[in-house]
């Protein structure tokens, strides 16, 4: 790993111009690693071009650099194409096509992945981000973290560990962070924008959701109903629902929370999420849907009533398979 | 600073038995700190016992050694009272009473306070939390930071920055969380716990109370009104209001977030968070209330109306001051 490290270095130093790139629909690490990396191969005096398919997120347009992600590629050729926090080149959606006009790509990546590709790869899958690769990577060039860097990172580690939460809220993760308070990172400032900017009408709509919370008799399934007249009322669009199904996920003894959302009439976007052993992967496939684990999700039709009764009985089933009696 | 803390280490060395107490509705910072110290006492072999006016709220209970906090006083002696994350004898409430029956009295606090009490006292405004102060307390005592005082002040920390959010999550502060983790915290279990151990009930009651947000016309201020009636329906304790202020304060564009809690008739408690430059503890102290820039709160009396109309004045007042135009 520490070698991979050497030679992404080495190729780094002897190339001149760079494309980076990374996943469709890019989060806090994503955006966070790509404009931290873009920022220091400039300062290298690199000549950078960072493309993405998706535009970035609201929550995330405060970040230093933004405006460098460019959502349309250049017609033109580059010595190192490089993709970050990213399993495959498909996963760029129309991105990865520019990835053909460079002479070499190389690959950043913390997830678990099926086969490496490109000609170079620096992979650590005990890593909390992508954000702390690239920061033992730039500190390894050499290059001065000075506070816009800092920050990008800052946002890469803490928003991958669900702000250090999560089971990736590793001790490396938390010293890198230390380090990056020390450059300049500003963690309130930069929660007020990640957490503290969302619209009025967000809560309105949460306040309405969560009334229609259900909670099934032994208490390990509940779910919240989201119905078309509430989002028209309130008038909110789908990315207000952001989260929302952390509520009931968050209700002791609760072991898979489920939210259905009313598309039109009679067809449902239904959503689980597991806690403990249960593994709602099972249900989505079951429905024709996908996912992992912890998260997955599928279409039903029918009405209301219906709909939740056949999801809850195959969750039950699967309860039963995976969690026995505790 | 560090001649207190060598002082402070003396004395606990040279004593034998301990009362610790904290203040009033203790949260992780009150609860993790005692415990941490009670279980560090009694590697060293002391005769410790923990005394709080109020019981550990539910999301705490998980603690290791939580079943050490009582509610009632012994009638005996100690030879030393420490009270940890308290301005005053007074904020510990009845247990306060206490502390006249200990030789010598001594304060652990990273609060700014009025004066110091006490025979000892070991205060850094500049700690992120009690618990930094205990773990630099332990540290210098020779302690071994077990799996479990290391996740008592893990959660000491991670609950008083917010998750790492607020403006004291300094560099000092995720470098102790490192070596905590290092030493047998466990963040994804702890945030669990913490986060996802919800009484079903909490939910039906923040349906209710963000049906009463206001938002003021400008959009700087916001805030949520908790009923008597609507604690009363859904049947739920104080602990359940725990964070709800945060959503009024998770808005874009506002500044401070106020929440008016109905005690009795005609009497609320009110408190307030800020933003930006605002100051709330401007407000607070205006009313004959106290707390910090960001966090302050007070009682007022009055019909709901004119409660509003007064604070939403003085807080006009204070932005004025100091946000000017913004």
């Amino acid at each position: 790993m520490s070698e991979d490290l050497e030679k992404i270095c080495q190729v780094i130093k002897e190339s001149s111009s760079f494309l980076l790139t990374t996943h469709i629909n890019p989060e806090g690490d994503a955006i966070g690693s790509e404009l931290a990396l873009a920022l220091s191969l400039e300062q290298m005096g690199k000549d950078v071009f960072v493309l993405n398919q998706d535009p970035v997120p609201y929550f995330l347009r405060f970040l230093p650099g933004v405006e460098r992600v460019q959502n349309q590629g250049p017609a033109r050729l580059f010595d190192v194409g490089i993709l970050l926090d990213c399993g495959s080149p498909e996963r760029t959606g129309s991105a990865g096509e520019h990835l053909s006009f460079c002479d070499r790509v190389m690959s950043i990546d913390h997830h678990v992945i099926q086969s490496r590709f490109g000609d170079f790869s620096y992979i650590d899958t005990h890593a909390s981000s992508t954000g702390e690769l690239v920061f033992r990577l730039i500190k390894r060039l050499g290059v001065n973290i000075d506070s816009h860097i800092a920050t990008l990172l800052w946002v890469a580690i803490a928003t991958d560990t669900g702000s250090f939460r999560y089971s990736n809220t590793t001790s490396s993760a938390l010293k890198v962070a230390a380090e990056l308070v020390e450059r300049g990172a500003n963690p309130m400032a930069v929660s007020e924008q990640l957490y503290e900017h969302h619209p009025p009408k967000r809560l309105e709509l949460l306040s309405r959701v969560l009334s229609t919370l259900e909670i099934l008799e032994d208490g390990r399934i509940a779910s919240i109903t989201i119905l078309k007249e509430d989002m028209e009322i309130v008038g909110a669009s789908n990315d207000f629902l952001e989260g929302f199904i952390n509520y009931p996920r968050s209700l002791e003894g609760v072991v898979v929370a489920a939210s259905f959302r009313e598309e039109h009439d009679s067809l449902y976007k239904v959503s689980l999420r597991a806690k403990g052993n249960a593994d709602v992967a099972r249900v989505a496939t079951f429905f024709n849907g996908g996912g992992h684990v912890k998260a997955a999700g599928f279409k039903l039709s029918g009405n209301l009533a219906k709909v939740k009764r056949d999801v809850y009985t195959k969750i039950y089933e699967m309860l039963d398979e995976c969690c026995g009696n505790e």
